[in-house]
């Protein structure tokens, strides 16, 4: 019979979603190129060269029935081991190949990680503004998500909303950090005051509390800084990571769980993520991509077009009278809407073919997310209108 | 805190698993050329030429941010347009791109079909012999699995038995034809018999039972011979599908569901499951392997070299004294053991470097499973092996 739950859930469309489309479709009408579509997180850089170039050489080269062959189900051993000696050496961890599982992306990570370190009925602690889609990742194992109100001056962690909703029923917070849709990247002092306070109540609870960290922007951070690594500081941390944004391969689905040897029953939790992954019919991620993000793993696209498209519009939102907190990394900037309800702004901004996406769904009301993964080009040529929408609907 | 579900689970190995490791290592004592592995059904022929020829072409032309950018998370719609018009092409149905779900393999398929059309508790039969990841297929829904005996006369469906098991509580049932591990082909006299036993119990029980059927050796037939197309006898059908076996791909992970346009709430059920895609982490397969299968739809592998194999060795088996039920297709083989404990009889072979898996696990006492995707020179050199290991050990 059909099932009830998923019949009822066909409702719900994401708000991004739902925008994208209207400028797909908008841009049908009068021309892509005069739809300032800053709705969507698709990368606009193309992946390396060198990373093209390996495939290629695979295919032209490998022995078919070897490139194509099953992956052992925790992933190729080969493949796992590059991947622990590269975060090895650029945030001084110790990973070995067990600590380290390839997934279908940072959603299959997310999948299993939750899985792994939580069960059905607990609370997963989540920090606004978060991205939407933690609350089905977080309710299809059977636990419930909370969000923690933001910290709107930096979009840091509001430590005292924190501490009040930490409670015995919590097994696992969860974070991301450089932030989806803020482009907070978290601060060294952020992360060690977020492992004290963890690790307190680990004593004061008596059992562990899982940090999962994820990271698809860790590699797109600016002036020239770099994410603190949340593992280093808390011992019970699980690192999701995809390429998605890195190596602008988001339709590959190719990225990894990676479990902080210092964590409780850290030699079994790649093994039980076999296990989840034979109920929910992962199994692994392609063989082709495990090999080819293993041949180009300290590589990253020319992800400078962000900086350059933050810097433009970080200038002209400021200048506008706009109030926005500089974003520190990623690609999205989030901006407080000129007025209170800010589905509404963001309707006005519709008539002038500006897609922006309203914070609602982030967790966060009165703000709204501009994905600037855009042309350069066409982000000047969206400030004058941005100027003409702030002045003619809201005076400024 | 860590899953106590999934850390129960770590004991449990795949016992093909364990016979194919010990085949490895043993091969690298005696040469791997010295050990008659039958124990893993990892295709042996090449993809096609074309595939690999198309994907090259791919990585060589396209824009990358567009090649690997984002599939929508029902998947690409030319591409489940070019598999919706393939399977009506062939099997005289009427599919729309609207009942085609790309999903990771076959696997992906079967995690979504089960998700769709059961509640927690449901009840899902199959029937035995039956692949042993169907358990963790269904108890990952919260469904449970309930296996009928086997036909053993001719390994199609024990209706006696099947008639028995039936009761309101059943939602679904899951067939598997061309059949791992028995080979055998379900006739049209068995699905139209399936097909009328579940249609008066639909009517009996008064809700849906739904057909799964899970299809990956649908292309490998033998005798000049056809899958009878089981969606074409019940309208509840969701067909499971991986190019695994008919391309040589089980590595690159791309299969498909495609629900029977006849089915209760057909329009549905694919976006159900792109709701179900949100929990599991799933989202959609590699943009790029679904482009590709796309490019080669009705294309195969050479795989003329899995009936080669499936005559030399049924003449075998039957001329030493095996007692075996010829395959309609796969690459498997499942004769009964020469003694009723298939554990020891297993074990005794693996002295003659055998790796013969015993069949407990696909539900059937006293047998055993030979996977024969191996080089026809290498099934030569056993022959004479298995004749000697008859004759030493069982007198024949």
């Amino acid at each position: 019979m059909i099932n009830e739950t998923y019949k009822a859930m066909l409702g719900g469309k994401s708000v991004i979603r739902t925008l994208s489309e209207y400028a797909t479709a908008r841009g049908k009408e009068i021309g892509y190129e005069n739809v300032f579509d800053y709705s969507l997180g698709n990368p606009s850089v193309p992946c390396p060269p060198s990373f093209t170039k390996t495939v290629i050489d695979m295919y032209e080269t490998a022995e078919p029935v070897v490139l194509h062959g099953y992956s052992p189900s925790l992933g190729l051993p080969g493949v796992r081991k590059v991947i622990a000696d590269s975060l090895d050496r650029r945030f001084g961890m110790d990973y070995t190949l067990d600590h380290i599982f390839p997934t279908t992306g940072a959603a299959g990570a997310l999948a299993h990680a939750l899985r792994a370190v939580t069960e059905p009925g607990d609370e997963v602690i989540t920090f606004a503004p978060y991205f939407p889609e933690y609350q089905p990742y977080v309710s299809g194992t059977g636990a419930r998500l909370t969000v923690v109100p933001a910290d709107t001056e930096n979009f840091q962690i509001n430590f005292d909303a924190f501490e009040q909703a930490l409670n015995p029923g919590v097994t696992a917070v969860l974070i991301n950090t450089p932030n989806n849709p803020s482009g907070a990247v978290y601060s060294a002092a952020t992360l060690e005051r977020l492992a004290g306070l963890l690790r307190d109540k680990q004593t004061e609870y008596g059992h562990d509390i899982f940090l999962i960290s994820d990271e698809p922007y860790r590699e797109i951070v600016f002036d020239g800084a770099e994410q603190p690594y949340p593992a280093k500081f808390y011992d019970n941390t699980l690192t999701c990571y995809s390429w998605s944004k890195s190596l602008s391969l988001p339709g590959e689905r190719i990225g990894y769980v990676a479990v902080n040897p210092k964590a409780t029953d850290a030699g079994l939790i790649v093994p039980m993520m076999g296990q989840i992954s034979r109920g929910t019919g992962h199994n692994c991620p392609s063989s082709t991509m495990q090999l080819a993000v293993a041949k180009v793993i300290d590589e990253t696209s020319d992800l400078s077009v962000y900086e350059t498209n933050m810097n433009l519009l970080y200038d002209a939102l400021t200048s506008i009278g706009f109030d926005v907190v500089r974003p520190g990394g990623t690609f999205y900037i989030f901006p407080r809407a000129l007025e209170a309800d800010a589905n509404a702004f963001c309707m006005k901004a519709k008539d002038y073919d500006l897609i922006l996406v309203p914070s609602d769904s982030f967790g966060v009301p009165g703000h709204f997310r501009m994905a600037y993964c855009v042309d350069t080009e066409k982000v000047k040529r969206s400030i004058p209108v941005l100027e003409r929408f702030a002045h003619e609907v809201y005076g400024l």
